[in-house]
């Protein structure tokens, strides 16, 4: 079935006029391609090669918060994953990253006018200072943003401050519904600090109602006094709610022994199939191997790490020769700072390096749809033309988009870059709470996504994107 | 991007032709319809209908086997269900299904030759007959195929046959991989017993390595003699065809004391939202009621179930007034015997009317893709115009293919057929066995099937077919 805007006729009739426009008609991809995307596919499914690597990854080191015993775990494990898996020049790059602990008090708890108390599910969010030990004990003011926080003026002096605006169910994009709700995590406890609260409690950014909080990184500003801030479980949040709306004057005691401490030493782990062409010609595919330290980063985002190990191990199974270099790279500490994101593209190993495409799968390990591509109008029509291959793998919906944290130092130098996308509805069900697990990862739909990677790899390694 | 094979230009100059063919254009739908299609999703997603519904039919009649106990409740609750929400013409329509029942006993054990036993986790299949009180005890033979069991000759006489070939893990479609697997479940006693065997013992069909056995329909022939059936689960089957390796002379006992009971008196459910202009051209959007015992039939096909009502519900919600009758029915019987999707077409409520479509969701509540077509090649043309509708919810992948099983007497009667096409990897994880539950369920992807339904059933009813 052809579908035209009538507008398109215009251009349609300029397409069919040789030499005009290239024609991308699916006859201009080789078929051996064709044969490529269904072997990859067959092969994938046909073992459970990354879902393997992932239960070995979240169960020998499940909390991998940058500068952690476990992130330095990792770092050693997907490092000897793939020298034995045979990759070339398997290294690590060194990076420098915060040091943030959680510490062994997390503590919240509603308190009534009688002084008798309900246990609430807080957890410290990432980056926050520790509360006094004991706690903090104050009255709380329910807001659904800043500018009605603002509005409060001296009310809020003196209070914790509760944020609670919910994610807009309504979106089909959960990622949407969490960009619409995620300043009151990042933002909040400054927000809170310029009117007088004592601590910023935050809805916990999912859908799930359940009593699990969910962790995820918050700033400080120099001109702002620092407070502590925690996020509370959708249930906590809604009884808190209820509560207050019944009495003002209900308590909250909230308590914290997180801290800071000074950067640690940890690493990106790279590894590759070098071009047989050209091989200073680098194509990266990559995920992050720390994550936050609730749950075990399962979907976040041990699934892109071990994805982009499979791809590279698919490419070799099926003795593919690929013209330019193939990498896979973990990323340390893109929940907190980004540091090995950053660090990648001014490393001295890039001397003499030149990268034509960096890829990135951190939107959890469900069913690939396709992938968003971050580039030039040309890179994209190019890739575009690939569609057909795409939709063998039922991957076919390529859109314009971000292609994801890791890679934007690289994206910021004009690299082409490429995010995986997949089915999202459950993703902020897990999203750094105890919740991102291995057991919520299904290894097929996790396959897939390797083996999408493995073929727009493959695809740039031999065609280029220009 | 426009995309076209060579060999399309000849007809796409055709298509350019006024008057020759009707152009596709995305300019051709009505923009009230892109409205419409944001409003279903924006109101479907924000609320949690259809997983209300599901949860409470799990929960009031959770093992909804026909002539069961739980499938009356269904009956009465889903047609109370239509009924609160002010759908028109809420009845049942009578219909007569078999009548089997696992009885009490259920037992599988590998027993050694010095006579330990380690249990294996066996069910019956539907329709079997039970073995003598205390089992069936006899060596095993192991085959993968049919061809393989014919071979065997009078080895197999005596014998327990056990069919042990696995689903291909490679094939991108677990219902393709489920078709490649399934004979040995339907057909595996009868050929069993045509050697000479005394029963049959059938590996789930499942790519899930667990110890959940998985039940489904058997048949027998009147010319064979009837042993009985009963599917072992996938760690069971593993231990089994090990355990043969090593020794040939390891037996198994099993016993079951299930029976097939006359016939049961039951019912489809049926509610509409009547036509304003065209009120006897109908619609039908269903699922089907009943469901193996084992589990609670939340995916299989609850999920269907409830997705037909939110689809009627949804349209109603958003003050839409169909020009065709659009009517939710639950069928009974899907599973042994389809005597609820036999019974519709003929039933005497159906005098007067012209049924211009039929569609179902049996595939699971999971993330929908788009849906199959079973019709003839204008109407599919008709229905792929309007894909950019489906595109806006995501679910633009619109393929010749197979409707479903309850609308299947009504497609043989010419009626188009169409059939919800979900993400389909985990969906035989959980098929026909005690994992078929709630929890597997995802709010937010069953609702999309259900919206989906919703456009796609007001589409037609506006525009219908032709």
């Amino acid at each position: 079935m052809i579908i035209l805007h009538r507008s398109s006729v215009t251009a349609l009739l300029l397409l069919l006029m040789p030499g005009v426009v290239r024609l991308q008609s699916h006859d201009s991809i080789p078929s051996r391609y064709e044969q490529i995307a269904r072997t990859l596919m067959e092969t994938g499914l046909g073992g459970s090669h990354a879902h393997r690597m992932l239960t070995r990854l979240t169960a020998e080191a499940p909390h991998r918060l940058s500068g952690s015993p476990d992130a330095a775990k990792a770092v050693t494990l997907t490092k000897q994953m793939m020298s034995d898996l045979g990759f070339d020049n398997v290294h690590l790059e060194r990076v420098m990253v915060p040091h943030w602990v959680r510490g062994s008090v997390e503590r919240g708890a509603l308190v009534h006018r009688d002084r008798t108390a309900k246990p609430l599910s807080v957890c410290a969010l990432g980056g926050s200072i520790a509360t006094p030990k004991g706690g903090i004990t104050a009255e709380v003011v329910e807001v659904k943003s800043f500018e009605e926080l603002r509005a409060l003026g001296t009310k809020a002096k003196g209070k914790i401050i509760f944020f609670n605006r919910p994610f807009d169910a309504g979106k089909f994009s959960t990622f949407e519904a969490y960009g619409g709700a995620v300043d009151q995590r990042s933002r909040g406890a400054v927000e809170a600090a310029k009117v007088g609260g004592v601590a910023a409690l935050v809805r916990s950014m999912t859908l799930a109602v359940d009593d699990v909080p969910h962790t995820g990184t918050m700033g400080y500003v120099d001109s702002v006094a620092k407070i502590p801030g925690a996020a509370v479980s959708t249930l906590g949040a809604d009884l808190l709610s209820d509560m207050l709306k019944k009495d003002q004057n209900v308590r909250v005691t909230l308590e914290l022994s997180c801290e800071t401490l000074p950067d640690a030493e940890s690493a990106n782990v790279v590894g590759q199939i070098t071009g047989t062409e050209f091989p200073h010609e680098v194509i990266v595919v990559g995920g992050h191997l720390d994550c936050w330290d609730k749950g075990s980063g399962a979907h976040d985002d041990g699934a892109g790490c071990v994805q982009a190990i499979e791809a590279l191990r698919l490419i070799r199974e099926l003795g593919l020769k690929p013209k330019r270099t193939i990498r896979a790279v973990m990323f340390m500490n893109e929940e907190n700072g980004n540091r090995g994101g950053r660090a990648y593209p001014v490393a001295p190993q890039r001397e003499g390096e030149k990268h034509i495409a960096a890829m990135e799968s951190d939107r959890g390990g469900f069913a690939p749809r396709g992938f968003t591509v971050a580039a030039d109008s040309l890179v994209l029509r190019r890739v575009l033309g690939w569609r057909p291959l795409f939709e063998i793998l039922s991957a076919g919906q390529i859109d314009p988009g971000y292609g994801g944290v890791d890679i934007s130092p690289l994206m910021d130098r004009g690299v082409p870059g490429f995010g995986l996308h997949p089915e999202n509805h459950r993703y902020f069900d897990y999203h750094h709470s105890a919740n991102d697990t291995i057991d919520k990862v299904n290894a097929r739909e996790l396959e897939m996504g390797a083996i999408v990677e493995a073929l727009l790899c493959y695809l740039v390694a031999e065609e280029g994107l220009e």
